[in-house]
């Protein structure tokens, strides 16, 4: 057995999941890459899981003896502490999956289980954006917006599990947008990239000039958050305004969440990190505007740095932590 | 010098500063009301507090070798870490009062400092709604709205001070109402007791049909948001409609917070307590048809139980933690 400490890194997405050997230091010792294909059912996807960390071990040259602890983290909702994936939409059709059950008993190792928004939080707290923090919050902007929440180091992973649930926090009260989750007026229903995608074609359906956005796509349903940012960036007026309301939607999400734990840092990640640095000085001008003085002046905002490689460095961090908890005991 | 472990919880409010010696066990042993009369000055309300501190010492038959560490609660805007009240509106002219310094220099015991709705919060999560409880939030109505988060039994303080700064959260976010801190929308400026009483004097100079509130006060500019509520609890239809907004409104604050950190408990201290259980009720329709499933179904929904003495309680019960922190290292 080695002198390093090593920590395996499962992120699983919709599509593949990430599996990685990240060490004590947080420097990464292989990266491997397989297909969900959640549709196999979840026996499929637990197996391919034991896999994706067989291979990332051995992509490492090392051994299961040479690893301390294993990080899982799953989309969607999941009970973190049994470790359970409970009704998970990108990963239909399983459900009440014993993920942290299932990597204890295959490889008998600690194991760890968070959601992968507060996964990526704790990746871009420990060797990201906000390295060198106490605390933060996370936005992930996708096909929904995730979140996460770290206190003086720690996810606040919630009572039931919605800790960094921010999404799903109330940003218009009366007659909003219907969210994914049922309900109305949630962030997510303005600021996900599907929200980006839906108001763009609104707005071009209802008449709004824009030649661009409509040279750019032949086919409206196909019309991409990406192609609605880059039209904003050439100049097109509609696209523009369209963006300028998703940075003032995230920047009412940060001032929420700044008057709740009043983090040193608030970071965003996921596709939208592509808009750049305009981007962010738009969610910034709103922070400023609508945030108490202090806070306004000194919280920083800031794009994640870490990608998406965020998911299984977090999932490893979380497993390390939870190591170095239990040796301090 | 006795076994039993005794610590001073010292409340500053505007009007009048409690003072109590509160042991171990949560159980208080004396409590003094001294005026604060901002008025006089810092120094003169720096004395004050000395004094009260005295006076609730020797009114528990003890001395102040007796004291194991002293915990002092202010209003307004404080700098946590160093103690100091920064610029509080209910204090003027104080200015950069350096509270816990001069504690410290006056009396040699270990001293902590927090603001008032903090420390409410805590005495509730300690000794009164929410004891028992690991997580807990806070929202104290009165003039304003204030808030106090705690997470793994920990005050959520903040970066910068900030932390459960509830009232600034953002409910409208156009076109919002006015709050006292210079920006619009906030939750304060909706749901304080301030702006209970200003939407109905609105409501009713605009034409709305009230007997009862017109025949409950002659002057409109007297009108108090417990009469409001009153008439409310009585059948009057627009009292009733203004109380049916708070309740909403405060659901949203409370549906934001619980999706920021899932909290065991959501806890409304404040005049509107007296408003009773139909209130309550209200608050929790509203948090059951805006948060997501779970958190709306298993978080509790409380009014405070400590009333005005949770401040001093919670104020001795940080200055406890504090001192068994310390003997811990």
């Amino acid at each position: 057995m080695s002198e390093t400490l090593y920590f395996v890194g499962l992120d699983v997405g919709g599509t593949s999941m990430k599996c990685g050997i990240v060490d004590d230091a947080g420097n990464s010792h292989s990266l491997v890459n397989l297909p969900t294909e959640p549709e196999r059912g979840q026996e499929a996807g637990l197996a391919t899981m034991a896999e994706a960390i067989r291979q990332a071990v051995a992509a490492a040259h090392l051994t299961l003896a040479d690893i301390a602890a294993i990080g899982v983290a799953t989309p969607g909702l999941g009970d973190i502490p049994t470790g359970t994936i409970v009704d998970p939409p990108n990963l239909k059709p399983w459900k009440n999956v014993p993920v942290k059950q299932y990597i204890l008993d295959t490889f008998h190792l600690p194991t760890t289980y968070q959601n992968d928004a507060n996964a990526a939080a704790y990746g871009e707290f420990w060797m990201g954006a906000a390295k060198g923090v106490d605390s933060m919050v996370l936005f992930t902007l996708g096909t929904g917006v995730g979140g996460g929440v770290i206190v003086n180091g720690r996810i606040v992973e919630g009572r039931h599990s919605h800790g960094g649930e921010l999404g799903h926090m109330k940003i218009i009260v009366r007659d909003g947008r219907w969210c994914g989750c049922g309900r109305r007026g949630c962030l997510e229903a303005y600021a996900s990239a599907t929200s980006v995608v839906k108001r763009t074609r609104e707005a071009l359906s209802a008449g709004a000039p824009s030649s661009r956005l409509r040279c750019m796509v032949t086919n409206l349903d196909h019309l991409s958050a990406r192609e609605v940012f880059e039209a904003a960036s050439a100049g097109d007026e509609l696209a523009a305004s369209i963006v300028e309301e998703t940075a003032f939607y995230l920047a009412i999400g940060a001032v929420n969440a700044m008057h709740t734990v009043d983090p040193d840092m608030v970071v965003f990640a996921g596709g939208m990190v592509a808009a750049g640095e305009p981007f962010l000085a738009r969610i910034r001008h709103h922070v400023l505007e609508n945030a108490c003085a202090i806070p306004a002046a000194k919280t920083e905002v800031r794009f994640a740095t870490l990608g998406g490689d965020a998911g299984y460095i977090g999932a490893a961090g979380c497993a390390r932590q939870a190591y170095h908890d239990q040796r301090r005991r």
